[in-house]
């Protein structure tokens, strides 16, 4: 399949340096810096010129989504309220009856159901599984189950946040102290603010609550219908405290079809939604399978790449 | 979907019973006592016929295989060796271009290259989620990640031995003693030898295996190619000592594309693969996404059920 990239982060650039070996071709690479076209696209050459001059190529950014492409891959970064410039470029993929596969979680998040009626409009398909839990097939778990026959679903998120917690627990340690450890290993970023307040998670639990109420006819939800609380004021006696009766805190997020709740809740020490470090873990309650967990790596260039191109490898060609 | 559905135990049965909350209809039900057509067949009372008479219906069973289905559920028990009635009711199936759906593991396990050539003389596609660890999308997680890029699968894949060892640790009960409770508890079966001596996690990850050979253009293994050890000779004290070193034993299969090897473990006692009671595990490493675990009820009708009305709905209408 022709892909066309847009946004060149660690999500973008994975998944046009692993393209060629699921059997795809990038003919457009693009960021807000410049676009390279091709047919295809000298992948190396491109993310070289990247690191050399600052622009990954000289057309203009909006050259990429007029290109001959089959499926857009979204992977600008997350923004709030509009989901811009994500959400426009989804849109101008599925009015030319393009395949779209989303890696940023705002046109889900916050305009799906405006989202949802392009891909009604369009002969293209729209895939979102990168937008949560990274490498964990989360969305596609859903969907086979049948969204219709899934009442909850409920994990650890955030990798920062998740790190941040186990470590406090096993060392002991502040919150301030273990943050800032998290930000010289290169594990949260310099402003960490959306993975510790739980706005992260709260995009990925609405995101999930999405496609539950989607399967249901009923309304899509945005950023402002759920309820969150973040970890940064955890105090490291509340761990402590938690691990004296065998339990620990993690930052769990909730979405049913009537909303997403996110939070610091009391989890066992030892039981399945207590994964440790950077883990992301979703637990999937069906009406007739039971529950199903699913843990892996939650984040990363490589294994959120590798979530968009299985989103990719499902499509229909055009 | 028209389904029609060969093999009425408790698999075969939960089918039928949630085909039509999937969308499914059920146009034929038969076992070796007999069968029942119809456009559709009225599943409650064919059950209830079943229960009464021993019969399901008055059809002979060959003439299931001529109705007009749109996919063959093969939900036979698993046989050994030539893999009958399983593989030739699928590959009866196949040569007339329908879909084959298995929960029977026989047919990949035993004979996946005769089944292969079916397949690809055929307009009809094979599944077979159902076949390894019930509700867990096992199969269709290495087909989305990629079989060519799934390095080694391992895990806990018997519900059965799983439980007779997580109680053997928890309570320093014997071998003997702990089956004979399971067995009362209707967790064993009657004859659990292939449960215990672990042959029915070799079936399972023979089938992964061929899963990620078939990627590879190699040759389908069989059970004889699988190095096998069970769990009926282990004593409590293994399991005493593994937990003084917090560790303790499962069964584990491991597949990878060079071979299946299934025993008993030390792993950590509190580890991701240390899944009590009858729950499956699957780990799947992969080379860009790193390690996915799956968790969940690795077997039971509708479970099982479940996973076979998840490849329903991924079979291309016909």
């Amino acid at each position: 399949m022709r892909l066309a990239i847009v946004g060149v982060g660690a999500v973008g650039r994975s998944v046009a340096e692993l393209a060629s070996e699921h059997g795809h071709e990038v003919v457009g690479l693009a960021d807000s810096t410049g676009a390279a076209l091709g047919d295809p696209v000298d992948v190396e050459a491109a993310l070289a010129r990247k690191s050399e001059t600052g622009a990954v190529g000289e057309e203009p950014y909006e050259a990429l989504l007029g290109a001959e492409y089959d499926a857009l891959v979204e992977a600008t970064p997350t923004t709030l309220g509009d989901a811009e410039p994500g959400f426009s470029n989804a849109v101008a993929a599925l009015d030319r009856d393009r395949h779209v596969v989303l890696a940023n979680k705002g046109p889900v998040a916050e305009r799906y159901d405006e989202l949802r009626d392009a891909v009604r409009a369009s002969e293209g398909e729209l895939r979102f599984e990168a937008t949560v839990g990274g490498a964990i097939p989360a969305v596609r778990t859903v969907e086979d189950v049948g969204p219709n026959r899934v009442d909850r679903v409920r994990g650890v998120l955030n990798g920062t946040a998740n790190f941040v917690l186990s470590r406090m627990a096993a060392e002991g340690l502040s919150y301030d102290h273990v943050l800032s450890e998290a930000q010289d290993l290169g594990v949260a970023e310099a402003d960490p603010t959306f993975d510790v307040d739980g706005t992260d998670a709260a995009l990925k639990g609405v995101i999930v609550a999405n496609v539950l109420r989607e399967a249901r006819d009923r309304a899509a939800l945005t950023l402002d219908d759920a309820e969150v609380e973040g970890i940064e004021s955890l105090p490291a006696s509340a761990l402590s405290l938690a691990g004296e009766d065998g339990r620990t805190v993690r930052l769990i997020a909730e979405a049913t079809p009537d909303g997403v709740r996110v939070g610091p809740r009391l989890v066992p020490e030892n039981g399945t939604l207590a994964v440790t470090g950077t883990q992301n873990i979703v637990q999937i309650e069906t009406d007739h399978a039971g529950r199903l967990n699913i843990s892996g790596h939650g984040a990363g260039g490589p294994e959120t790449a590798s979530a968009v191109l299985s989103d990719v490898g499902r499509l229909p060609p055009r």
